[in-house]
C-alpha cells in the first residue's frame, strides 16, 4: 500500500499517528507537528466518530476535515481518516490520502464496496468479534472492486480478560503475513487502552511481523474528547519511536522514512 | 412493539418465522403458508443478505421484496426483513411491516438513525461480539429518533466453544428484561446453527423471559442458498410450536394469536 | 445417577440446594431445613473451598463435615460436597452421599481417577474455560474406573460479557443431552452471580433439557463467607420451586420427589 | 528465579527447550543435545502428561525421569518437568531442578501449596480460561509458603479465534511485568500449535517484555506421542535462537548464557 511517498509493506516499519479525534485547530496542529517531528509517516485523526452511545461526542464531521488538510500542509504528511457511511466516500475521497474502516464497520459491506471503488488506500480494522478469516473475507470486498491498496489492521479482540480494553491478537498478525500478500498493521492504542501498554504492544506487533502501527497521540490527553486515556503524549511518542527504531534494527528492519522531516516543536520533547 | 395486529411484549410468546433468504416464488409461498398454518404471527425473509464473502449469494435484493409482499397477501401475516444500508430505508419502509437490523450492523450508527426515523417496528439483533450494554446503547440510537418500536434480539455470541455456531446468551435475555422496558426476542436458529438445537434453545429463551422468537423455516433446507443447515422443516416447526405452547402455559403465558389462521398446506405436516 | 432415593435423569427435575460454604451449625441447620421444606432432593454445602486468593475463607474443612451429617440426619436428605484433593476421597467417601468436582478441577485427572474409584455419585462441573467435548472427556476418566454415577454440570463459561459473573451456556445442556446418556445439571447461582438471575437461568436450563439444578441458598446471604451475593433466601427459593414445578409441567415433566417432606420452618416463608 | 546457574529475570532472554513429552532414550538424548548445542539454558520434558482423554499417552511417568537425569548429565543443563499431583512433589523434588505447573492445574491449590513448600523453582502456567489477576493469585499460594522462585508463564488463552490453538496474550506479559516483580515467561509452542507460528510469537513475547521462553523441540516431530505437530526441529530451533539473539540486541538485551556450551550433534543442523 502506498500512502503519500511511503510504501507500507516493503519491509520497513511505518508509523501513522495522531489524535483519536480531531478536536480543535490548536490540538490538531500541535499534535501533527509533534508526530511529524518524531518520524511518523502519516497522520491519523477522526472527524466522524462512531460512538457506542448517541450522547457521546461524535466528531467535528466535515468541519474537522479542514483541520486535517491544514495539518497535512504544515507537516507534509499524508493523512487517513475513518469513513462510516457509503455516501460520505466520494466527498471524502477528494481530500483524504487514505481511508480507515473501523472495527464496527468491518462487515459493513456497502461501505467496503464504496471504499473499494474509490481506489484510495484503506486501513481495514478487524472487527473486535471477528475472526482472522473474516477479515480476509472483508478485504475481498475491497479487492474485488479493483482496489488493492489495502492494509489489514489488528486492533484487539474481545476476550474474558478484564485488565485490558481489548486483547491484542499478535497471532493474527502472523497468520495474515503467512496467508496473504497484504501488509499488516496493528493498533496498540485501542487494544491496550492505556498509554503504559502502547510500547510493549507496539513492539510485540512489530516483532510478530506487522508492517505498520497506528498510534494515538495527543498533546493534552487529559482534555481529549474521545479515548484520551490511551493517547501518548509527544514525549512518550518520541520514546516509542526511538525504541521502535532499535527493535526494528534487531529484526533486520528499519523505520520507514517520513515524507517530511520536521523538527520537534520547541519544549515538547522530554 | 406492534407488528401488524400483534403486540410483542404483552406477556404472550410471539413467533416470527420464515426462510433465512427469500429465494424463489415457490419457496417463499410454501414456507409462508407453512409457518402461517402453524401459528407464527409474522414472516421473516431476507432479500439483502450481508455475507462474509463477496462471492456468496447476496439475496434477491429488490426483486425478492415482491415475494414477501405476495406472501403477506396470501397469509395475512406481516413481514420483517433485514435492512443493510441507510439509503434503502425509505424505499423499504413503503412496503415492509418491520425492519431487522442484523448482528453485523448493530453498531452501524447511520443505519440505526435512518431506521429510527422511519418510525417502523425494528428487530435489533445483538452484535455477536457486543455486550448486553452496547445493545442497549445501540437501541438508544433508534429511540432518540422518536422510534420506540424496538425489540432487542439475542442471537448468540462468539465464545471459545466450537460445537455450536454461536453461544446463545440467555443471561442477556434476563438482563434486558430486568433493565429495560423493551421487548426481547431470541433467534435459536442462527445461534445453534443446527435444526436439532432450535427447540431446546427456543424453549430456554422463552423460559429466561423472551417475548418472541425468530425461527428459520424452509420447505427444502437441503436446497437453501443461505444457512439451510439450520432451518426447520415445516413439520419440525409444527412440533416446535406445539411444545412452545405447552411450555408457555407452564410459565403462565400463551402463544400470541396470529393475525390469520391458515390451515397447514396439504401433505406437509408430519 | 442415584442420590439417596432419587434418580437424577429419569425425566423429573431434581433440585439440590444449600449454602455455598458450610459456616456455622445454625446456618447449616436452618438452611437445610428451609431447602428440605421446599422440595429439594439433596443438600449441598462446601467444606473444602478452592479460593482464588489464599487469604480468602477456605472452608471449615473436616470440621464442617459434621454439620452436613447433622443436616442430613435432621432433614433426611442426602448431601454432596466438593472434593479437591485425591487423598481426601477415601475419608470423605465414608460419609458423603455424593461428590462434587468443581470447575477448577474438571481437568485434575488424579482427582477424577480417585473419585471414579470411590464408586459414589459425582457432579462434574464444567471448567469455565473448557469445551463441551472436554467435559465429556473428563467424565470418561470417571467412567473408565467403573463409576457410572456421573452428572455433567454446566455452571457458566468465561466470555467477554461483563454484566454476569459467567455466561450460562444452555447449548451445552442440549449438546450433552444429545450426545451422551449421562444426566445433566446446571448451576444458575454461580453462573449469574446474582439472586435476581437465578430464576430465569434455572428455568432456561430446565427448558433446554437439564435434569437437575444446583442452587445456592442461605438463610442470611449478607453474612455469608463465600459467594453470599448470589444466594437465594429461603422465601426466594420457595418461589423458585413453585415456578419450576409449573414450568416442568409445561414441559411434560415434574419435580423429583424428595426423600423427606419437611414443613418449612416457621416464619421463614414469605 | 534461579535455574541452575542461570538467573531468569535479570534482563537477559532465557530459553528452556525440549520435547513436550519424554518418550525414548534416543529421542530425549538427541533433543537435549540439540537444544543445548543451540543455546538453551534449560531442558523441558514431560513425564506426567495431563491429557484431555484418558486413552491418550499419559507419559512415561517415573521411568521417564531417568531419561531427564541422563540428559542433564550429558548436557550440563538443568531441567524442569510438570508436576500434577501433590503427593508426587517430594519424590520429584529430589531430582528435578524446577517444576512446571500446567495450565489445567493453575488453580489446583493443594498442588500449589505442595510445590511452594518444596522451595524449588517453579514455572506457573496461566490457566487458558483464567485472568491475569487469577494467575497472580495462584502465584500467591506459592509465595505464601516462602517460595519466591516463581515464574509466571503465558501460554495462550481460549478465544473465539479458530485458526490458532490458543491466542497468545502478550498484554498479559506486559501487565505482569508492570504489576509484579516476578519474572515472566511465554510458551509460543502451545499457544500457536504450529511450528510456523513459534518464531513470530516468541519474538512478540520477548518484545512485550518476557524474560524467558519455553519452546517445544523434537528431533522427529512426526513421531511424537504428544503435541508433535507444534514442535520445532533442531534446525528450526537454531534459526529461532539466531533471530532471538538479534532481536534481543535491538531491545537492549541479550540471550542468557547457558550453563554448558555443547556443539550441535553431527548432522542434525540444517
Amino acid at each position: 500500500m502506498t500512502l503519500g511517498p511511503t510504501t507500507i509493506g516493503d519491509g520497513t516499519v511505518a508509523v501513522i499517528a495522531g489524535p483519536c479525534a480531531v478536536e480543535t485547530p490548536e490540538q490538531m496542529a500541535a499534535t501533527a507537528a509533534a508526530v511529524a517531528g518524531h518520524g511518523a509517516v502519516g497522520l491519523r485523526g477522526g472527524v466522524f466518530k462512531p460512538r457506542t452511545w448517541p450522547y457521546s461526542f461524535q466528531g467535528l464531521k466535515w468541519d474537522g476535515l479542514d483541520l486535517l488538510v491544514a495539518a497535512r500542509e504544515r507537516t507534509g504528511l499524508p493523512f487517513i481518516t475513518e469513513v462510516c457511511e457509503p455516501e460520505h466516500v466520494k466527498r471524502l475521497a477528494e481530500v483524504v490520502d487514505g481511508f480507515q474502516i473501523g472495527t464496527r464497520n468491518m462487515q459493513n459491506f456497502a461501505l467496503l464496496t464504496a471504499v473499494g471503488q474509490s481506489g484510495l488506500p484503506v486501513v481495514l480494522k478487524r472487527g473486535f468479534g471477528c475472526t482472522v478469516e473474516e477479515a480476509l473475507a472483508a478485504a475481498e470486498y475491497l479487492l474485488q472492486e479493483g482496489n488493492d491498496q489495502v492494509v489489514l489492521c489488528e486492533r484487539g479482540i474481545r476476550t474474558f480478560e478484564p485488565w485490558a480494553r481489548f486483547t491484542l491478537d499478535v497471532t493474527a498478525v502472523a497468520l495474515w503475513k503467512e496467508r496473504t500478500h497484504l501488509p499488516v498493521m496493528a493498533d496498540p492504542s485501542h487494544s491496550g487502552g492505556r498509554p503504559e501498554l502502547v510500547e510493549p504492544l507496539a513492539l510485540a506487533a512489530i516483532a510478530a511481523g506487522a508492517d505498520a502501527l497506528l498510534v494515538d497521540v495527543h498533546v493534552r490527553p487529559e482534555e481529549a474528547l474521545c479515548d484520551g486515556a490511551q493517547a501518548l503524549r509527544p514525549a512518550q511518542f518520541a520514546g516509542l519511536m526511538d525504541r521502535l527504531g532499535r527493535a526494528a534494527a534487531g529484526l533486520g528492519r528499519r523505520l520507514a522514512e517520513p515524507a517530511a522531516t520536521v523538527p520537534p516543536a520547541e519544549g515538547e520533547c522530554a
